[in-house]
């Protein structure tokens, strides 16, 4: 088959290519196949695996190796804490009057739905539950937050930075506050492991949501960070791996693998500054060379990597697929809903109107991307864009060229 | 470094090699690193890899492919079922009052940590939980089984085969008592899978639960089997991800591997039987060579390829210990409770003291055992026991030589 297409990826937010150093790592990881809880030879490779791969992780997010429960990715990592939360305060054994009461939740109205399905589902089991609002700024509503948060919250979940936008939280402030009230503090900071520094001892959130898979290493592993002390239930009973915490032989294959990421930390706020002069120079090639663009939240502090675009008239799908067709990867919103018709959740909670949901585009570039990617990405986007809006000026619909 | 030692692997109840068919297949998935939700390019060869690998594991356990969640391994499975049948007659809506009755849960009282703990987890949250005993032949208390089911139960969970001991339960007979009584019926099949032939269709259950690693794949994945039109609430709330019942972007890597074992079940008749002859001369062996040895279950239906050994008067965890140090791997119970300096709760609970618990030795060969390393092994056993009974008198604390 003749190459014709790009294959330009703009699609970092979704997933990452897997690194070179994880790919190298692979063959060795896959060879240690023993059991870790065995006591035999067999375990004791797989054993060294996640030690390791415990001590490169804690030292990457600022945590000490205790702290870190290794799980199946960002999704599961989310549901243990606002599950396992809540299960414990309604099991355990031993909680004072005052743990009893907390029967209040908290999360922002533009979490991953990971976070807000599972805060949904506590809903049904009883809790109460409170979105806080944000605007379309990508502030969150610091007032409502203040308001509604109260002896009884019991945990608060706000993302570090937002998948569709790039927005990042005040996460530590909040904390802050959370823990005048005695709530605890959980942050979905699968976003940004690998797009900007991330120091949890120094945040002082009680719980934090990593994904292997978004900062270049493989599907199906991730971890939790749970401050000491932090209690919670398990969300997979089984043996005791994990200290207790996670059930189910360990993923030796997908842990190694976060170890080897882990440990390329110490480039985070080069490739940072790489990545927002490249985001910066296509938004301004954009902003410049395409009429009626808007950037959403591009006002606010947030990754330097993402750019979520409002193109005026032109459907977002469409333009994805237009992109596609002459191998441009990017997305209309979180990789996890495509297909779905509706428009975006997390924009129309920001306030962006369902047309402009609809005419939404998210950029997302990574490590890797150059700037001949860019310039290309820039003058397809151009093409598609005109083509589209001429096409919609032929039917009547609008007549934005 | 010298190789002086055997590496000889008898604890495939514990975990598996990965098979060469796998690890020849992992760069290519690894390579495949897109989202597999994503509707441009870089999600179509995962998408695929999901397709395939779902279709494959579904005709090796005569299932359809609906049927099959994907799954971190066999505990989330368990737990996804136990947990998951719990919370939906809890929150689901539209439920009849003879569903909303069902609040009694029973298991067999020699399932695995997955199983039993999440049962004891319905048990902290209101539900009534039944344990059917199991005698010391491995067989299950019909009797107790059927007087305690009732219109109340919501779920019968009883293992395909026990993973220290090999007993093979009457799966098919089982579920059609709990069908009886409008209960459903989970099996966790996790020991089953590549040693003996299953087809779920055929068996009659509702739910069933797999684990990659227990059949020549890596850890990290397995499936849970959920015949068409049974419910449960999901264990981990995400995107749409395995039909809304398990979210969290796919481990594509994991999944595609074990999409390649599940087209190796066709080899299981032949490798069971091959398995077989190997046990059973071990097993004729050790019974003739070495004294007072009995066979925990050994008179009972149970996996071709495993043996629970009580060597009186000799500490099981000092057998281990003796026989790794030349090379050989087998374990006292199962490998997740390691470790720990309690007997195997399995074996107390089919009866045996607790001396003879402490005494036992699980060895349990796979597909690429040999005679040469059969044989190694009852010889280097013999050395063993000989060597620590010889001590244990000297110390005049027994009499076994």
């Amino acid at each position: 088959m003749i190459q014709t297409k790009a294959f330009c990826y703009f699609d970092h937010n979704a997933t990452t290519p897997v690194c070179k150093e994880v790919l190298e790592a692979l063959p060795e990881l896959a060879q240690a196949w023993g059991n870790p809880s065995s006591i035999h030879w067999g375990g004791r490779q797989p054993k060294n695996i996640l030690r390791d791969a415990r001590k490169a992780v804690a030292d990457a997010v600022g945590a000490s190796t205790l702290e870190i429960v290794f799980t199946s990715g960002g999704s599961e990592a989310n549901n243990t804490v606002i599950k396992g939360l809540f299960d414990y305060y309604q099991t355990a054994q031993f909680l004072t009057p005052e743990q009893r009461r907390r029967t209040h939740y908290m999360c922002s109205a533009v979490e991953h739905p990971a976070v807000i399905k599972a805060m949904e589902h506590l809903k049904s089991l009883g809790a109460r539950v409170d979105f806080i609002p944000v605007n379309r700024r990508g502030e969150i509503d610091m007032a409502f937050y203040e308001s509604h948060l109260s002896e009884e919250t019991a945990l608060v979940s706000v993302m570090f930075a937002n998948n569709e936008t790039g927005t990042l939280f005040p996460i530590k402030q909040m904390a802050e506050i959370a823990h005048k009230k005695g709530a605890l503090f959980h942050t979905d900071a699968v976003q940004a492991f690998g797009k900007v520094p991330v120091n949890l001892h120094e945040l002082g959130v009680d719980f934090a949501s990593f994904s292997g898979h978004k900062f270049y290493s493989v599907k199906g592993s991730g971890f939790l960070y749970s401050r000491k002390g932090s209690n919670f239930s398990s969300l997979i009973n089984g043996g005791g791996q994990e200290r207790h915490r996670r059930g189910g032989t360990e993923n030796t294959l997908g842990i190694g693998a976060l170890g080897v990421v882990a440990k390329r930390v110490a480039l985070i706020p080069e490739k940072a500054e790489q990545m927002a002069k490249l985001r910066d120079h296509m938004e301004a090639r954009i902003l410049s060379e395409i009429e009626e663009v808007t950037i959403t939240a591009g006002e606010s502090p947030r990754l330097s990597n993402t750019s979520s675009l409002v193109l005026k008239g032109v459907d977002g799908e469409t333009m994805l697929m237009s992109l596609d067709i002459k191998g441009y990867a990017v997305s209309t919103g979180a990789a996890c809903s495509s297909g779905n018709p509706e428009p975006s959740p997390v924009l129309l909670a920001m306030g962006l109107t369902r047309e402009e949901a609809q005419n939404s585009l998210r950029v997302s570039i990574g490590w890797e991307t150059t700037l001949e990617q860019v310039n290309a990405f820039v003058e397809a986007l151009k093409v598609v864009v005109a083509r589209l809006r001429s096409l919609q000026n032929d039917e009547g619909d609008s007549c934005h060229v």
